[in-house]
């Protein structure tokens, strides 16, 4: 209890230090997606699955912390995307509440890949309930007895989140709710600036009338949202998603956002390689993770290995850092990988 | 079981026909909001949830429930703001539920606002878990044995929903698989086009170099999705969500899109009038309903009336629907209402 109350005294460091000393005690800049579907199943928990809904929750419960187990010391994050465990309806959304809770127990930043956006007021409401889940050092900030407080006493809580994705389409009221409550808690977000998607171009590839896309003018504006989150490590709590499958994009982002992290998505089954996402990393190395799912969920299917799915994910993931570290160490920016 | 087998063999309407019966048939425009906060909570309830964990899921159920069923004949559609719900954690979360189901008993239109946007196969998840809740008359287009068959039978999924609101910053692949798996199921959505907060202009009043507004080309995009599903009221399931606190671009977004449905939040709390909305209306009168959310759930304050906070809402959501009939009768769009 002593050393409960004098850690609540220390300054929780902010979310880009967390991020780069993660990145860098764990030699990894790997991000695990963990978005499971039935197809993903090895044969014995899609039995089970099949089962009944009780089956089923403990396949998928059984096979997304599984996974986490597997990779936990090969990467520096885990990325759940909520709407593969929201496809399970309330059951579902108990297993994205394992992960998290699993993957902090090891130690991992938590990426609640949410993507969320709403008008100010309803942001409000989404940070609480995704923001104030209880985690060791990330809770002791918290005033007593307000809202939040009261409602994360009445039941579980979706998360604890390190960070979460959020969409700009409703500007800045709608994300700064998320930053004045978490970036003080040592919380982060990644933006969503260009994403992995074809169709994203739909959008974001738009060119104004002032010469920039409209990905470069989100870009800016995330960077301007970060400005008073920025850490010793010269990282931002706010930073930015931007595909790996747009090379050149990665570039021109970097240079508009300076301090922000990039979270990479798009590496493997999309089609982006370890080259096409150096550019993300700044120019000492840090700075980014670089997320994948089917390739690690998936791995035991390409080895053929229905009975070593852990093996398989294990394998994946840290084949994926070693293609990611030895990219970097050719670019000049993994010196310290 | 015969009458069921029958009936599996009829088609479900489209869902701008289905939206445009339930507003004729109840004569109203209102869509009610439902977005409960503590601070909302009347005496006798905001005591309840301060009892604990089952008081609180009491609590917010009971006020919700209570307000759907206060205005249940007033009103056409529901609109439930999940953000609100997951900010009470997996507990509310089934209070949303409980919301979907007892509007939808009442035969109201239930517009579940999620806003949610995603690459395509993350869009195909939670399509699956936000369309395939089981409703009467939405479920049977379902195809058994699917993996969403399988799904639906393992608990509880979030809805039923006739509608769902997304956010179209990633483009058209994170909108068709919505659009495929609901509209033939009867299902609508409308697409995040102009927003009613102030810092929605941060994006969506861009001016692009083709001199069309971010939110005009997205509108664009929107009168093209739906143009695959427009019923004979001449209704489109591919609605908008535009503001009413910008009465010019309601005008715009009508002339851009002249099939789909618009769903108007920010009459009241946010400052629009109804002389504001009628052009969201089409020539008709037809083709909008109007959100509301505070000015209904928090009317007992308005009234200083918290013993009798169900007929405070009653009272709003008719003084509403009165207010927009009014406006609409003197521009000459409402001799149907």
């Amino acid at each position: 209890m002593a050393g409960e109350k004098e850690s609540a005294q220390d300054p929780v460091p902010l979310f880009g230090d967390r991020l780069d000393r993660t990145v860098r005690e764990r030699k990894s800049v790997v991000a695990a997606g963990i978005d499971p579907t039935l197809a993903m199943l090895p044969p014995d928990l899609a039995e089970l699955a099949r089962s009944g809904p009780d089956g089923l929750h403990s396949a998928l419960s059984d096979f997304c912390l599984g996974v986490v187990m597997a990779v936990g010391d090969l990467v520096a994050a885990v990325k759940p995307n909520i709407a593969f465990f929201e496809a399970f309806g309330l059951y579902g959304l108990t297993v994205y509440k394992s992960v998290c809770l699993a993957a902090a127990d090891l130690g991992l930043l938590v990426i609640g890949d949410v993507k969320r956006g709403d008008i100010g007021s309803t942001a409000a409401a989404y940070a609480s309930g995704l923001l104030d889940c209880p985690r060791p050092g990330i809770r002791r900030l918290a005033a007593i007895g307000d809202a939040g407080q009261f409602a994360r006493e009445a039941g579980p809580l979706l998360g604890p989140h390190d960070a979460l994705t959020l969409n700009p389409y409703l500007g800045s009221d709608s994300v700064k709710p998320f930053l004045e409550k978490g970036c003080d808690q040592g919380q982060g977000f990644f933006i969503l600036v260009k994403t992995s998607n074809p169709s994203g171009a739909d959008l974001q590839d738009l060119r104004l009338d002032s010469g920039e896309t409209v990905a470069e003018r989100v870009a800016a504006l995330t960077r301007d949202w970060g400005g008073a989150w920025i850490g010793e490590s010269g990282l931002s709590s706010v930073g930015a998603v931007v595909g790996a499958t747009h090379p050149s994009e990665l570039c021109r982002c970097r240079e508009i956002m300076p301090s922000a992290p990039f979270l990479v998505p798009g590496y493997g089954a999309q089609g982006g390689t370890a080259a096409d996402v150096v550019p993300a990393f700044r120019p000492d190395g840090s700075g980014a993770v670089i997320s994948a799912s089917r390739s690690i969920l998936q791995a035991w299917k390409t080895e053929n290995n229905p009975l070593d799915w852990q093996g398989a994910a294990r394998r994946a993931a840290g084949a994926m850092n070693a293609d990611l570290r030895s990219a970097l160490r050719a670019a000049g920016k993994g010196e310290w990988l």
